[in-house]
């Protein structure tokens, strides 16, 4: 009898973060970071783990979400789906009631996200291999019809697309056997949680550098002095030879982000990230003609790929940072880094959270080794935080993320790390509260 | 004792309209037109009424996001709320923990609008005024301070807004007697669902015609030869002098758009509603440049007053269509209708649904007596659906809605249609499938 998909379940999953301010940042000032955890079973016993992030309250909607998803994919064919991916998403995001409560953003998106991500992990493993090297050997045409170009052929038609894959083809050999022994360029934005003393600033950001970090990031946003304080206290313990991106999250508006970068530049730094409401567009090209050469990024809030489509159409960015859980998982991202390569625009995606790290190193290693072909000026966020719940934590070295070798998409947790951290009843939340 | 809010009670309502192909577009076949139906009560056992529209599976995570909020909300202080309408709009929509979900978009922030919209009906209740007539006694002071600026100032300043609002005052009285006497114009989409028969559409534009409407709205989008009949069908049926809309509900491309109604505009159609994703801000641009002199609506999807702000920069849109559950209530809309009102754009509100319609007149009759001062170019939806399920339900004359006198919102429904399509245990659902 053929395998079908013959359960998608969801766990709401908290880490008590917000006890140690790690994570708090202009807007998020006390996250408490948490997973709608999934698992789809196949009624041959295989399992496929993805996850939605969140900071804490409201993961019990993302869960509901998840549970209204679970009837379109249980039942289904496992080879069908896997023979489609492409079509399996847009199942998913283009159902004809649920699409209403997006579309393609905010709650049901990223559920959707989780749940293909599930599909993902399933196969990788079903195949032996981690997802960035499932995707790496797709053919630019598997590759494409993964592709839902409704919305996107104004900025990237499938021909077009298929030629920047066809064009990198040649060289994936040598970048796959490149990335197995020198890993993907990272940063880290340990140093420069809004929480930490100065004290604590100093120290991290000289710990960074000497393990092998070539740019950190801080966050700023809530106070101008004090944000050119920690910027200068940050160059003087990094040397003028590492980047300092800074992070606003979203805490500004279009001119008010223009006027608060000006005092930072003597102390250069290299990107603002979310200098304004992650929807505005137009605002971040207008921010970004004026704070030039400080870069402009975004992309961790950036709903779908129609808005990718557009910050890209709009010269609003000068870094892309695609997030592995916030649009409609691994599918809809291959669309991502086609249109971030068609516009040659590097994309330093968005980590941290719960497991994101672990999901997006795939993402960036696939398009080092079979999109863009490059990692100049390409850095994976890292921020050192519960990778001990997952099976197969990110592993880095002298800076750098080693290229996953486990099969699947790296985000399975351990079983004794769900017990603990569910919620409410795990004893994580039902002890110590 | 001072009057607090002592609870918020959310129900979802569900009624089957998929069994009739009401409300069937391109891209929303069969839908159940449902509501997350709140019911905002205080200490001193006064209430109001608001509610999210959605069309049906997944009513229940919007009703898991209005539970997420009413932590928030219980226990505060009656008239502290009601005396900065704007920090308690702010409070839901910017909650350190819940904005991950968003921000400002989906399911998360249509629930602020449910739990915000029933707050404007309490507080309109209290005055004894519908809400259109308490909004238009406020002064200008009042109304600006409802406005969160963080992300608008580039588009639309304090001081503009203040002015906007203060030149339209002294006509206040005299549109407001004008309102009370003949109404506000309506047009209706009654006849032009997609899952109708041509005689079904015939008949029913001739209908319109007859009582009064210079507008009606047909669904277009799935297929081009069908659409060039339909439209023809109308436009023989309604005769010259008749608005003839059409509406794609996000059914095409970009350049998809502009080649499907290069045949319609023989039969003049009056604007094209929704022709691409919602969140195409550019692609509306392109499209409107295009197809001019038909003209581009949009915004029943548009998730955000940031979204719309963008909408108007870009110089994309003719018509901009508000919604009254899709952001955040009543206070964000004012927001909208003074962007709206600052770039020369007619409002023309989304209605249908399930109290759209009831809802969201309050809105343009307020834009009319101290916004924008004109009827001009406007004209509200009218769907004939279920409005015999609310206590006050719209009225129409002459192809026109009658200004509301009950004091609130319009959003109440009877508690026997509650009890009767309550999902999943009202009898409409438990007897019948």
């Amino acid at each position: 009898m053929a395998e079908l998909i013959s359960s998608v379940d969801v766990v709401d999953v908290r880490f008590p973060t917000s006890r140690e301010l790690d994570g708090s940042d202009a807007m998020n000032p006390e996250p408490d970071y948490s997973a709608t955890y999934v698992t789809v079973r196949t009624s041959d016993g295989a399992e496929g783990f993805g996850l939605a992030f969140t900071i804490g309250r409201g993961n019990e909607i993302e869960a509901a979400a998840v549970e209204a998803l679970a009837p379109l994919v249980t039942g289904l064919p496992v080879n069908d789906v896997l023979a489609d991916l492409g079509a399996f998403s847009r199942r998913l995001t283009g159902e004809g009631q649920l699409r209403w409560l997006g579309p393609h953003k905010g709650v049901i998106h990223m559920a959707a996200g989780a749940v293909v991500n599930a599909v993902w992990d399933l196969y990788a493993r079903r195949e032996g291999k981690p997802v960035w090297e499932l995707l790496s050997g797709m053919s630019p045409e598997q590759l494409v019809a993964l592709v839902d170009f409704r919305y996107l052929r104004d900025a990237l038609t499938p021909e077009e697309a298929l030629d920047i894959l066809t064009a990198a083809e040649p060289g994936r050999a040598e970048r796959r056997a490149r990335l197995l022994a020198d890993g993907y360029p990272a940063y880290t934005t340990t140093p420069g949680w809004l929480g930490y003393t100065d004290d604590k600033l100093v120290r991290l950001s000289r710990e960074a550098v000497a393990e092998g970090f070539t740019q950190i990031k801080l966050k700023v946003g809530t106070d101008p002095e004090a944000d050119l304080r920690r910027v200068r206290l940050a160059r003087e313990a990094v040397g003028p030879g590492v980047r300092i991106a800074v992070d606003a999250n979203q805490a500004w508006g279009v001119e008010q982000a223009i006027e608060w970068l000006a005092p930072l530049a003597p102390f250069e730094p290299y990107w603002i990230e979310e200098p304004t409401s992650p929807d505005d567009i137009l605002g971040h090209a207008a921010i970004r003609r004026a704070v030039a050469p400080v870069k402009v990024a975004t992309g961790e809030h950036c709903h779908n790929q129609v808005m990718f489509k557009q910050l890209l159409q709009a010269g609003a960015i000068d870094i892309l940072q695609l997030d592995a859980a916030r649009v409609a998982g691994v599918t809809e991202n291959v669309a991502i880094l086609l249109l971030a390569a068609k516009f040659g625009v590097p994309v330093c995606p968005h980590a941290g959270g719960v497991g994101l790290c672990e999901m997006v190193q795939h993402l960036a290693m696939f398009d080092y080794v079979a999109v863009s072909g490059s990692t100049e000026d390409r850095v994976i966020e890292y921020v050192d935080h519960l990778h001990g719940h997952f099976t197969d934590p990110v592993t880095l070295r002298a800076g750098r993320y080693l290229a996953p070798r486990a099969p699947g998409l790296s985000a399975e947790m351990h079983p004794a790390s769900i017990a603990r951290y569910r919620y409410p009843d795990g004893p994580a939340w039902s002890e110590e509260s």
